[in-house]
């Protein structure tokens, strides 16, 4: 793993090791902003609260015992995902400069969030569910638990779950043991890990990761903790890179396999990837891999011609909306670094 | 209006007429596939079946008297907006040359398809909603009930209507009198008008203008009407456009005001939009209007410093995914000429 920081960990895999539909656990990207929380499965309470008629104290066994268990194959992908793109065109401060692999897909296991809140029953009047973490971040001003919100909307759709394993295992504790939120199509960020409260509510979360970070601010603005400021992600926009071969890499010249992922959030799904090796004047459609659900990326191959000396190929993703990546990191770039989807590029020597 | 086609009847109108949140009927777009049928409403049946437990068949009076009534505010766009544009990279033959007013917002009255499809009991095996309507097109190959589907997942939503109103007023007969579909957040097509039959189905709908036609194909395939080529067309991509001025107006020299709409598709809405008089070197975020609902377009405003001489401008829209139009038309060009939702740009003369 390529560790950007020990503490909070944050770590994401080389390319190749994303090739498979589901990722393995060791290889999963950590994006954490605190400790790693002291977890007791045994003592663990998620308190459902809020804007509901009865509020709910579950243990991971209620949880079990109360609620069909439901499994969905879903990417996560970091907002932060690939800023070293965006940090080539001009610095980023204070942010850690991902790669393209801060996403990966896994089985999750758990059930749905649906099912708790029509337990509680859920007020007529909520608009949101906010989900907080026991983890504390030093990070935030002032330090609180890591937490965010979803529309009530996405909330009550089958696919957003309370997780307990990922892969058939349990999760280990760096990614939310006992108990994460998993919101497919979202920004990792929603996914809350160890979480302890799910607020049903009338507006979206007022926590510093949502308020306050995992915004996207126009690019002259200052980088400031202001609330409210700029636009809340919270979908994620289709995006694409190369897995295969790496960056950088010398490769035999003539016709060379390579090997991508695409993601499309939301959704939407992956419906067509175009490579390049000529900087975008001709274009070979990749062959697209299962899509595993709705809620994961899609693998592409194609065959591209590299010519002796450096080349560049670009990739690019069209959604099933027929949306188009950006091309150029400049058109995208922003203060804190997030959403580069911009095409992918990826350096080859033809020997 | 513009009238691109008498037999069957397709128009749009100027620019500047589509500056209100809502669009006057009079200017609402008009996209036909063929004549439009004599319809009586004392007669009209709307049937539903398919994988339902109880076949339907309802007058319009029965709808009323059945379900609640609900009205949603909602932007219509024909997967053919802004064409034009596509038309000046290189021609496409047979396809009306559509500008950007192919789009229009109104505000629909009459009950949830969803409230329509749980009375019907729907299997367990469904997984899309085809409609059909009285419309019988001499362009399709049959000649054929123009018609679509979409998912189980969008027709339980709230905001997809049987609607008998727009506006406030009875639908005309070339919008759909006396019932039409209105499916927000996806194309136009989808929107099916003078509807007769609901089918509840576990496969997309084999209608020519669904499995033949409003497909993006590959730039460089042959335009045929082999049913599955390309890609199935239905969320609605991220595009904005220009409304006043209007293109190649002359304005006076200096600080000048320039409006526009911008919409998301899907369940996504408009978060920014950029303006630039320089190509791009420079932009300024526009103000946002309103967004009358998730459904809605929104309206922009900016000022620009118009130089003497030709200048274009270009105006760029992100949805809340933090996605963004891509720059050039080239880059989307398709054989059908579909979803040109490049950057807008117009044309002024500064005097």
């Amino acid at each position: 793993m390529t560790v950007h920081q020990v503490e909070p960990y944050n770590a994401e895999p080389p390319r190749s090791v994303l090739v498979d539909a589901v990722t393995p656990v060791s290889a999963f990207y950590s994006r954490n902003h605190g400790p790693v929380p002291a977890a007791d499965e045994e003592s663990w309470r998620l308190r459902v609260d809020g804007l509901v008629t009865t509020p709910l104290s579950l243990s991971p066994a209620d949880l079990r015992e109360r609620f069909p268990e439901r499994t969905e194959t879903a990417t996560l992908q970091c907002a932060g995902n690939r800023r070293a793109g965006l940090v080539a065109v001009k610095d980023i401060p204070g942010e850690a400069p991902w790669g393209p692999t801060a996403t990966a897909t896994a089985a999750w296991t758990g059930v749905r969030l649906a099912d708790v809140l029509a337990a509680a029953g859920v007020s007529d009047t909520a608009t949101d569910v906010e989900f907080l973490g026991a983890d504390v971040s030093p990070q935030a001003d002032p330090p609180q638990e890591f937490g965010g919100s979803i529309p009530l909307r996405k909330a009550g759709m089958p696919e957003v779950l309370l997780a307990w394993a990922m892969n058939g295992e349990p999760l280990p504790p760096v990614h939310g043991a006992p108990l994460r939120v998993v919101v497919p199509g979202y920004i990792g960020a929603r996914s809350v890990k160890w979480v302890h409260r799910v607020r049903v509510t009338d507006a979206p979360s007022p926590n510093f990761f949502q308020a306050s970070t995992y915004r996207l601010l126009p690019p002259d603005a200052e980088v400031t903790a202001t609330p409210g400021e700029g636009v809340e992600l919270g979908l994620v926009a289709v995006n694409s890179d190369f897995l295969t071969p790496d960056d950088d890499a010398e490769v035999p010249a003539g016709p060379t396999g390579v090997t991508g992922y695409a993601f499309a959030g939301g959704d939407r799904t992956i419906v067509r990837v175009d490579v390049s090796a000529d900087g975008g004047s001709t274009w070979t459609q990749a062959e697209l891999g299962e899509q595993a659900s709705t809620w994961a990326w899609r693998h592409w191959d194609a065959t591209v011609d590299v010519p002796h000396g450096e080349v560049e190929l670009l990739a690019r993703a069209w959604d099933s909306s027929a949306a188009l990546q950006p091309e150029r990191p400049e058109q995208v770039w922003n203060p804190k670094g997030y959403v580069n989807n911009s095409w992918a590029r990826l350096r080859l020597r033809g020997v």
